[in-house]
């Protein structure tokens, strides 16, 4: 098959056709001008804030060429920066794409992955407004986001209270687990187990933190990225407090998979696993009965609660506590 | 002298660190949440669009670590996207940061480039509201930059008319000339040369382009990131017209420097040099007249003119016109 020598605008026009809605201008809210000028255009709703996010995507620290499909690749970059408009319980509105990427990449691994990116646009509302792009030797991502949030409503990592009931969405550490089939896979890793697809395909929990919002019932909420453990050290940071959670509670990953049996223990999983984006919010204890158990599916589980003194403690089941040690993802100390 | 040992908390802080502001919250317009949660929050002003745009700068590709003074790096990293706000007639207000960083590079160098950066943030009226970091071999950056302009006013480049008067502020092919004496030099690059700083340190014309709006004088504005001869194609191709050039008007280098001895042909330079950051922009020739000669000590100068044939054709000074062919920087093209 011929390879059509591609340059910077032939590549643009790939991506702007892949997304053609977010080419006219005056087709309304919120993408004023898309792709095509030296910048885009949007139109803010009156009244609200505008959410700004940016997150790298970067092969060989977030994925691995030859075992993530290209489309999990074009869902999940933008996945994870969505998640961040989900943990202010706000709308994505678009996005800007930059995207790096070497010669061999602009033909059919660019087509898959716009597929999945667009995928991800069209399930999370978010279009594509603009960006950059370049030629690398390896593929590299990062797209910002911005959503919209009524003005004073978005909810903070930094109010949580003492007393304050510690939630989490879903169950922690499938993601992780994922990763792991992913790097045993050989070649590009399979779609179908649902922990893979978990690690592949993450649904942001938009609908929970726009409900959270809406019902006034959390204090405070962040997403799950890096790890429980890493995670919830900067929310007690931010809001000046500390955390007891109870290990027996914490929702971890039940699967036969055979995975397990080589891999980590569910608990060390949930703790330190990243990737998740489930949401962790804190709730007042008032109103703790307000918060149903599942959210559209999603479990939704209590499993700590939010302490004055500033340590971290996990309750073990034997009665002790244990200092909580953060060994979350972090790129300045791990390797995928 | 002990290297600290870095985490990304801890380099987020000391990105937060130098820009204080950005960390208030309800500090009035526009940032309204800065770095340490999960997004930032900005407030619109009402009856404005917002711009977007972002860029990337990374080493090897638009910069040499051992050549290009990390300040520098700051500087410019933000200048080049806060350009494109000023291609639209608006207003610079936030940006985000996306750096990934080696490990060795996260004490002075980080320090000296978040320098650079502030500077530029100072001049610019642009408040950093937060960004994502992470670790990697090579100096990876990309910067989004948050604009405004009042709705319906941001000027494209999709406006050019037939009959339009061509202008360009500034000197053409400064920069480019610039980047030949920083290729050449031994270690870091002179700061001192008019042509190094106008390479190192550009100068997005956000006045100019703000002027132009108010007074509704240019049809369609761009600036000129990759040289005259690949972007006049791109206003050209976004306007569906063609455009005549005047080989002797076009502003060029005029330097004793010697460089130029070993180096390229002025007119070459103008034609083909990128990083100018100057504006090319469109005039009616009935509103030409109303246009200086020269705004806040840059020159204006007319280099053409809009046709309704789409071709581009520079006229020689011998009588006889020939296709301009695009030679500026195209990153699947060229190579720093």
């Amino acid at each position: 098959m011929p390879r059509e020598r591609q340059n910077e605008d032939s590549i643009l026009r790939k991506i702007a056709d892949s997304s053609p809605s977010s080419r006219r201008r005056g087709s309304g809210p919120p993408v004023a001008l898309g792709i095509g000028d030296d910048a885009a255009l949007f139109r803010p709703k009156p009244g609200h804030e505008m959410i700004l996010t940016c997150d790298w995507f970067l092969e060989g620290t977030h994925f691995l060429r030859k075992k993530h499909p290209p489309d999990a690749v074009g869902w999940k970059c933008l996945a994870r920066a969505v998640s961040d408009v989900a943990a202010m319980g706000g709308t994505p509105r678009c996005f800007l794409l930059s995207l790096a990427l070497p010669e061999t990449h602009t033909g059919r691994w660019l087509d898959l992955f716009l597929g999945g990116l667009r995928r991800a646009s069209r399930k999370f509302q978010c279009a594509l407004a603009g960006g950059d792009t370049t030629r690398r030797n390896k593929i590299l991502i990062n797209v910002t986001v911005v959503g919209e949030v009524r003005a004073g409503r978005a909810i903070l990592r930094s109010r949580a209270r003492p007393g304050d009931i510690l939630y989490v969405s879903g169950q922690l550490g499938e993601a992780e687990l994922g990763l792991q089939i992913v790097r045993r896979s050989k070649g590009a890793a399979s779609k179908k187990s649902p922990l893979t697809r978990k690690h592949l395909y993450p649904e942001p929990r938009l609908a929970l933190g726009q409900w959270l919002v809406k019902k006034g019932l959390a204090t405070a909420i962040m997403d799950l990225s890096d790890g429980l453990s890493s995670d919830l050290p900067r929310m007690c940071a931010a809001s000046a407090v500390g955390a007891l959670l109870e290990r027996a509670k914490i929702p971890q990953v039940r699967t036969p998979d055979p995975a397990l049996e080589h891999g980590r223990d569910p608990i060390q999983l949930a703790l330190h696993g990243g990737d998740d984006y489930e949401l962790l919010f804190t709730v007042p204890p008032r109103k703790a009965k307000l918060l149903p158990k599942t959210f559209r599916g999603v479990n939704l589980t209590a499993i700590g609660r939010i302490t004055r003194k500033r340590e971290l403690l996990v309750l073990e089941e034997t009665g002790d506590a244990r200092q909580l040690m953060p060994r979350g993802w972090d790129p300045f100390r791990n390797k995928l």
